[in-house]
């Protein structure tokens, strides 16, 4: 009988990767748990005490400090090989301010590797940029005292920034990057109506997520999204494989794959070998015949250009899947 | 008094630059023209004579056989420093049967470096893939007998692959590849309803365009749309300076920049930077305030992964604009 | 008073990260001991067995089969913000073979991402080359019936090309990346008479090596050296910091720091700013002026080209120094 | 009977491609004549006249003031497919100063896109940085007062900086950049003993030169070398092809092709196929065999990460070339 998780953190984790988990649960179940922002703040502004980060095991080490992460959940019967699917049935802001910012060495426009200045330009100064948040309308304010527009009014559009299983080989990879175990991966169709689905590369999966945006244009240029608290309800449910590489989706109307790493046009191609092979071992489409179809359909979306390694959101319209 | 010219050409380009005009006309004139695709097929489906090739002026020279350009169009009063405004009003098929290809050296997943093996694998063999064109119901057809979904119908949204005016320096560039003069951009956005403003590089400006796509998805991704033959009615207008540094591009609800460069990243780096400065230079944002409210708003559309320079459109609503 | 260890490993990893030592050390001791191939065959031609795989810590997890090391040697004393200074004293060849490969998604010019097919073209298919070594003359032969040469008779160089410390944040890396850590970085300069400098990124540095290469070209360009057996001798340092963030290294004529990453030209902007800050933090150089210099007479050399971070080593000539 | 020309250049370019020739010769014939530093200036520091510059056909267009190039030299009986072997027989230095500079939106770590700004930093200020130039020892000169070393000696290496023909298609291009004609490529092999093989894109082949290094490290990583005035003396000779497609080389020790392009890879790819190529064609090599002996022995410079493409020299050792 599927039951729903309550789960209330008491650990925030920075990275992705086998550990103690937080929650075990079987397949069908669903988990409600609240995320804190990128920088560790909850729905009532208080911020990620030192006893909360979940030790990685060894001493001295050192840990970016973005994305605190819930979890892990480790699920039971989910063997590498398998599809571990997560259908995001919710995401609600729970706060009533977000936060971007101006970064160093971090961004699109930078010069940056990752927080290591890689230029010779002066540095840029850091800013914290607030947005007030009408959830009722579900509008972001902006002030821009500078600019003839004055002030900018957005919609909001709540999604998952850092959703991810643990990595093959045993990895553990930071709560920054995103990669084939999914991970900060960025991308608006990370919403509430997607089901995401990740391959399963440890036994048990150890799924993970945090960092909810309120809103983010494509790429995350500045390097940070509208930063936001919020409540996140998932439904879980391992799929027997086969499956593929990457991180895939699917919304209403399209099947999505998500390629992450640099460069940019790397993560191009490894989203559309994987979108491309699933259509294949799916449904039943000729490579070659898929290929063209998609060279003339397929619409992408380049999630993000900032952080470790870049995401791309291959996708293909359902309307032309066989029935 | 603005005129409308019917150009029935006689002479046809594979490169970008100046060259003895085919029509010269002033800012406010309308030019009608009916191009041919990719590979000079005309809308009766006749090949391309050598005799209507034009010289470069040096004799035995190579040039890459695709793209064959109407023009150029020399503008009256259009010097460097100006913009010349290209409002598309009608992209027009005019023939019942597109083409797209499987490239041996060209695509985005190819080892190619634009015609030029460049990997050890065994090459892809070439072929032609054919698409029906319905133009009462703007569908593609193209059949898929290897695949469940047997057929493949789609909705066509013509655009012109190829426009742009000469670059600068006086340089010659071929007619594949785009650039900061435009070229073979290879993007949706440049369909009816869309102005685009091309900084002027030399007097004149020397307006070329060609290579209309009945349809084509992100990123042109096996190297080739669905060619087509067309009838093309722009109106040209001289705009004075500043300009920026790319093409641009407005429609109904988008400000629109475009960079072409290799690698993918850099193109979309050179659209965001254009765009943004466009949007302090015109409509009044400080900068900073204006990159903040782009990284939550703006989108991006990768439009070629396949040409010599990648082209990235970088956009932004027109509704955060200031009254 | 400075140790011997001779080393017989019983225990080989596939990753960098924290684990059980296979040896405790202190600042100055010397380590001798056998490496495997990348394969994993030993100097008498051996395979691997399954049971001297390390478990990593997580049932079912995947692992990359290539590049067994040896290790972990936890050095006593060593704390994040220390150097590990590794000299390396001998590695001598302990075989009459070696061998490359043709390898199928892996290589230079092979359209891969690390194994995973990336392209459309045909794979190649795979092949074992096998090169007889020569130990006397330091030769290696590879017959080449097909070649009007007949036969390539090569100078051997001997050099470790992989050796690296745990990666920060308790992260785990497979033996086939490089990065800030060291790690898989197939560098030429890895050998006999230079002494790698790596920051420690946790304590104990766990320091492992293996995949000692008989020869490599720049850029290891078909994915495979000459692969060996050796036996190796280091002698371990702590040094107190500062210390960069990349690897780093010193033999007689030249200062070196070793980035890697992907695309190339980041790997290529790493070590440049890590071999500057290495040159104005200990050798009181101006950066500017001595970005002049470098500018001038500093050298490169393209490690790898392969695998998952390409490395690029930047090299400052040490007759530039001061006294 | 082979003539020497000595050129007296009244006219500088800045461009590549087909225009009035500065001198017509024989395959056989030498040229021997004055070249100027990057910026213009003569061996005796006069600039460049605005009448000196040649015109490239169109009013109103820009250049770029960089690389002002003497020719074009068109050599009778050189047609397409043909290969114009230029043989550098001496480069010689006529000024006892030079100078590099910081640039500002140009070098490897500047986050530009060739003179454009391309990202958010302030820019660096512009500075240009004196060498003195003694011609008897061959010692550049380098004050730095606020470093401890107080003042660098370095020994020179003349070389041609900017060297190449007509592109294809009638194309020009820059004189800041390289490609497959020559061109820009910054390449310090391109010294006195050095034969450069071009292929000839255009009947006469319209070979131009200029842009002499004093010296350059590898990469040309400032943006600008030693910038010198210079004598050159070059013998010309056209060769029957088959000709690949890239400029290849050839001096005492090495076989050499150069490949210019972006990303970096790419030129890494692009000179390696080139090579091997060329191995094959003319010495009897099997391809896949020479691929792995120049996997073991080749190695590789990276010319310059600066200019619009980047180039690698992709080099393969002649004591490995059958008898």
């Amino acid at each position: 009988m599927p039951q729903t998780h309550h789960l209330q953190p008491t650990r925030y984790h920075f990275t992705f990767g086998p550990a103690e988990p937080a929650l075990r649960v079987q397949s069908g179940d669903t988990v409600v748990a609240p995320t804190r922002d990128s920088r560790g703040f909850n729905a009532d502004g208080q911020p990620l005490a030192r006893e909360a980060i979940a030790n990685q095991g060894h001493e001295g080490y050192d840990y970016w400090p973005r994305n605190p992460l819930v979890g892990p959940i480790y699920v039971e019967g989910a063997e590498p090989g398998d599809v571990l699917a997560v259908h995001i049935e919710r995401v609600e802001l729970t706060r009533d301010w977000g936060f971007s910012a101006r970064n160093v060495n971090f961004g699109s426009l930078t010069g940056e590797y990752v927080g290591h200045r890689l230029l010779l330009n002066p540095p840029l100064e850091a800013a914290r940029l607030d947005w007030q948040i009408d959830r009722q309308r579900m509008k972001g304010v902006y002030p821009m005292p500078n600019s003839r527009l004055g002030r900018a009014e957005i919609d909001l559009h709540p999604f998952i920034g850092s959703i991810g299983v643990a990595p093959r080989f045993g990895r553990v990879e930071t709560a920054l990057a995103p990669g084939e175990f999914g991970g900060n991966m960025d991308c608006p169709e990370t919403c509430a109506g997607t089901t995401l689905l990740f391959p399963v590369w440890t036994r048990g999966a150890y799924l993970y997520f945090g960092d909810v945006h309120a809103a983010q244009g494509d790429g995350e240029l500045c390097g940070t999204a509208i930063e936001m608290a919020a409540e996140v309800q998932l439904r879980l449910e391992v799929r027997p494989g086969p499956c593929g590489d990457w991180p895939c989706a699917e919304d209403a109307t399209h099947l999505m794959a998500i390629g992450s790493t640099r460069p940019l046009m790397d993560a191009v191609r490894l989203a559309q070998v994987e979108l491309m092979n699933w259509l294949v071992r799916d449904y039943g489409f000729d490579f070659w015949e898929v290929w063209q179809l998609n060279s003339q359909v397929g619409t992408m979306r380049i999630g993000n250009v900032v952080d470790p390694y870049y995401s791309v959101v291959a996708k293909f319209p359902k309307r032309y899947l066989p029935d």
